[in-house]
Formats: structure tokens, sequence, C-alpha cells
């Protein structure tokens, strides 16, 4: 069976903030914005490495209800009806249940790709290749479908997916999902890595209206309100829960097939991980911006909006980071406490 | 005796580029035009100490050629043609020498304060009274003032001298100078200190025109000639060697005499010394712009012209400062690297 791209919808969910990625992400200016990686915004990106697969109008953004104008600033192409503002954030569980209802009533033989918004994809061709198996598969049988990520290390910045058994599918390797489970310690994370039986979750969900608007009537009822009547969700967000995707529904349903995404996928989830996406000069320094270092080595320089030279002397393990309002300079070992830094921030820096 | 204070000059040297204090010293804006101690440039405090010592009409400064339309600027005050610019740098041989040729023609009677432009002084008054005792004794007899400064660490960055048998003068007690000695080893410097005998060179000299004209035509005749025809400086400028006054005149003249300048007296020479003119925190950080820090000790933040805030996390010991233009991020015990870091900056950012 060929899948018709027609019918296939994609929900880019740009809800988050980015504390960790302060100050390139802030309040007023998630990550999602920023153009350090490649020169457009990661959501431009995101929208566009779907061309070939899903039709630019069936393409929707949900975000948060004061993000729209600039949203719509960056994706100049998409019709500016597809960019959702939530009146306030109520996590996935709540914008996945919008985009469900969504799809039931303006095409509900269609298939909903939900993605982030902010991740690198290294291997754009092999991305699309592996969504549109796995939505060929959801097209057919009554299944959610779940892009993992193969993992690289032993990340306990994610959730994992175990893989259970193989599918007899065209195409992607599929495997039915034993069990999602949270982010690991890190023995855990080994554990789970040598098996060679997990991925990352990194919440790419392929399914069709009918499926998923099953599982919330089973698992989430208090969701399905915003299901049956999408175009209320102003109104109806309040009512809600904040929950997850992966705690309200995921974690408990039961026919999900799951796909091991192999095309260089990154978020980015941190400051330190910016290293791993541009090269370091001879001392191990990573210069996303004009830097000039003298006994200086393993530190990460970048800026966004500020033209701003760096100039480094006698320091190691920095990370430096310069917006036209502020400057962060974090030992990288001390990265996991950024969200608490930001937190004693005046709202206008955060 | 009287010092007729209409007959004190003073000659404001302001010569340097103050590499030691990048990015808030530039080649085209040194340290003397930093306004971040107290808001007024370091030369306008350099010269607004003088009043009620010196007359504003007899205060001249020398510095550099290319620096004199900001130095005129910076002093409203003064009038412009009291703004001499050197067509190159010479060292401070050169400048006293054409304050001596200067004081020769204009005043032949007068004394002269010669004072480096950018030490910060915290008791003025006693600034003033020390350099009007010396001016007194220099005008009675023929000898070479210097107003050394009571040591407060054993420094190894200024040279010392040597002080001798007491003279029997009114006001400040004054010695006669045993030697000048060059920048000791810390060792050295501690002996120094323990003798009681030394004083730090902070290059402030008292003198008439008659007796250092014939301190350099005993120690220096190739200076001669400027003094004799200071309005031919220019033309006589790149002629000079490069040379201090303390080793073409000081350090080989017989009759000096020295006075202990203790009035809180602080060249800021370098990066790290910024600590020890503001406040620190209970974490020990020194902000001298907006700064917000978690996990972070003994660091010092700084910036100039640049209302960035700045955040620290996790990081000890760095020295942080902003302008426009550049931010410099480095260990305070590297700070003496400072120098060779600059030399490899592209000139704009100098």
């Amino acid at each position: 069976m060929t899948l018709d791209t027609t019918h296939l919808h994609a929900f880019i969910l740009a809800g988050g903030r980015g504390e960790r990625f302060w100050p390139l992400s802030t309040f007023a200016r998630p990550k999602q914005f920023t153009t350090l990686f490649g020169g457009t915004p990661l959501l431009a990106q995101a929208v566009a490495r779907l061309d070939g697969l899903v039709p630019r109008a069936n393409v929707r953004v949900i975000t948060n209800a004061d993000l729209v104008p600039a949203t719509r600033d960056a994706l100049p192409d998409l019709p500016p009806a597809n960019i959702i503002g939530e009146p306030m954030g109520r996590d996935t569980a709540a914008a996945v249940a919008l985009a469900c209802g969504l799809l039931r009533r303006d095409d509900p033989e269609g298939v909903a790709l939900v993605l982030p918004a902010d991740p690198l994809i290294g291997d754009v061709l092999a991305f699309r290749r592996v969504l549109g198996d796995v939505a060929a598969c959801v097209a057919r049988e009554p299944a959610i479908g779940v892009v993992g990520i193969a993992p690289t290390f032993p990340a306990t910045g994610y959730g994992y997916i175990e893989c259970g058994e193989p599918m007899e599918t065209p195409g992607t390797p599929l495997r039915r999902v034993r069990r999602f489970v949270e982010k690991p310690d890190l023995a855990t994370a080994r554990a789970y890595i040598e098996t060679g039986a997990y991925v990352w979750n990194a919440g790419i969900f392929v399914w069709r209206a009918d499926v998923m608007e099953a599982a919330f009537r089973a698992h989430a009822p208090e969701w399905v309100p915003l299901i049956e009547r999408p175009g209320e969700y102003a109104a109806l967000y309040p009512t809600l829960p904040k929950r997850s995707i992966d705690y309200a529904v995921m974690e408990k349903a039961e026919r999900l097939v799951v796909a091991r995404g192999d095309f260089g996928w990154d978020d980015v989830g941190s400051l330190p991980a910016l290293a791993r996406q541009f090269p370091a000069d001879a001392q191990g320094n990573v210069a996303i911006a004009p830097t000039y270092a003298l006994d200086a080595t393993g530190n990460i320089v970048a800026a966004e909006g500020d033209p701003r030279a760096t100039a480094l002397l006698g320091v190691s393990g920095l990370i430096v980071v310069h917006t036209p309002k502020a400057t962060l300079v974090c030992a990288q070992e001390a990265a996991q406490g950024l969200k608490a830094l930001v937190a004693t921030l005046p709202p206008e820096l955060r």
C-alpha cells in the first residue's frame, strides 16, 4: 500500500521555554527561534524538513498564545491559521488532544505526525523515510506509532522505550513497544544501551485520529471534550491538568509500534551539547562567535544577535554565551544548574 | 617660607596604553578615560585633585597626538593649548624634558609637579599637603623631589626607592634618596618592606626647571635640545631614544629628596586590582556591573559603556569585563598574560 501524503498532517509542538538554553532561549524568544544552527530558526527547519512528506497546508504549529506573532513571522510560508496559540501551557497531553480533535474534524481518515519544534536532524531523507513508513503502518492498522531515537550514549536526560517483537512490515523495521520508561540513572541507561532493545523517546508520535481518540477515552478521559470540540480549546484549556502525553496516554496504551530512528537527531538539550554541533579547534575550544583565546582549552563561546568579540585567557571548561541583553559565564559541569539560576533573574532577562 | 602656588605647575603624563587593563583600556581609549571609578575619567580626576594646589591654567597634560581631541573633550575646563600631543611615544624621559623646557621658558622660577594620569588617590587632602610640602622644599634648595608611596604589600610590579637620612624640613617628613631600585622579586620586595625604608616609585616628581635641566645636562644630554627649544618638540621627538625618566636621570641624579606618601594611592595596574576598589558580596564576588550569580565565588565582573547583565554559574576566580565591542573572560591568576593576548587581537579590538 502506498501512503497518500495528502492525508498526512504534522503538528509541531512548540510550547517549551528552554530554560536550559538560556540566554539563547528566553521566555519571549524560546529556543525554537534561535538561528544559531544554520542561520534559520529551528522551527523553520522543523517545517522545511517535512517538505515532500507533508503538504505545507497540513502543517500546524501549536505554541503559546503570546508567541503566535513571532511564530507567524518565523514561518511566513505557513497559512497564519495553522499557527495555534494555547492560552496557557498544559504540557503535551493537551496539545496532542487538540491535534487529535483538529484531525478528527478536518480529515478523519488522515494520519498525524506529532513532532517537537527544536531538534536538529542530520539526515533529513532518512528522517522522512522513517516517518513515512511509520505513517503507512498506522494508516493500515489501529496502532499508535512512535519514532524513537537510536541512542548514541547512555543519556540520563531522556525517557526510553523498550522495543519488543518485530513486525512484518515493508520498509523501516518496526517493533511492538514493550514499555515506556522514565529518565534512568546512568547505570540503568548503560544497561539499556547494552541490550540494544531501547531507544530514546523523542516525542515523535504518528497516529490516526480514531486510534488516538480511543486511547484518550481509555486512559485519559479528561481530555476527550477537547478532542470532541477543538474549536473551543481556548475555553477548555484552563480545565485541563498539566500532563505529558507520555504519562497520560502512551505509557498505558496497548497497541504501540516503534521505529528505531537513526538520522542524526540532536535536541541540543543543554548548552554543553552545543559542542556536539560545531567543530572544536586544536585547543578544544568551540567558537560559535568571534573568539580569541590564550592558554584556554575546552571552552564553548556562542552569541546570538551580538557581534562582540570574546577573549579567553587562562580558562578551561567554560561556556560563554552572549545575547544583546545578557552574558552567561558557566562552568560546563555546572550547566544543570542553569534553570535555578534563570529563576533568580528579573523577568526582563529570563 | 610659604609656597606661592601661582608658580606651581602640573604636568600630567598620559602616554600609557594600558594593555593590562584591556578591554577597559584600548589603544584608542586608554585607561585614563575610563569612568569606572566614580563616573568621571581618571584623567579628569587627576586634574580635579590639584584644585587649590595648582591653578588650572598651569595644568598641562602630555599625551599621544592622536589622543589630544579625546583628552580635550575629557578636560573641558583646561585651556586647549595645555593639552600637548607627542608625535610618538618616547617614554617619560622625553615628556619630562619637554615639561622642563616649557617651565624654563614660561616660568623659570616655577616648580613643576610631574604626575601620572591614572592612579586613584583616596585621601586628596593628604595628597595635596605632601605635594605642597615637597614643592616648598625644592623651591628652597636645588634638589629633585620624589613622592613615593608607602607600600601596603610586597608588590613586584613597581620600582622602589630606598630612603636615607631625614631632612630638617617643616611639614611632611622628607628624607634624602639613597637609591632607586628596579622591580624586585617577591622575596626582595618583602625584605624591602620589612626595613621600613623603602617606598614605591609612582612616577611623581617635583622640581625646578634649572635643577632638572642640570640633571639632564649631567646624565642625559641627548634630551637637552628639547629643554632648550620645547617649541620644536614635534621635530625633536623622533631624534630621541625611548627611555624612562627613572633610567635616564633619576637613578643617577645626586640630590634627590623623597616623601613617603600615605594617601590611599592605587594605580589599579591590572584587572585583578579592581577588587581592591569595589566591595565584594558575601560570596566574594565583586560586581561593577549588573551581575547574577549562583554557586559562583571570588569573581570580578565589570562593564563600561555596556548595560548588559552577566550571569555566573559555577565559576570561581574569574574576571569578566564587557565593553560594547568585546568581552574578556580571564582567570585571575592568568591576568599577567593579558598583554600577550591583546597582542593577538585585530587592531580594531586592541
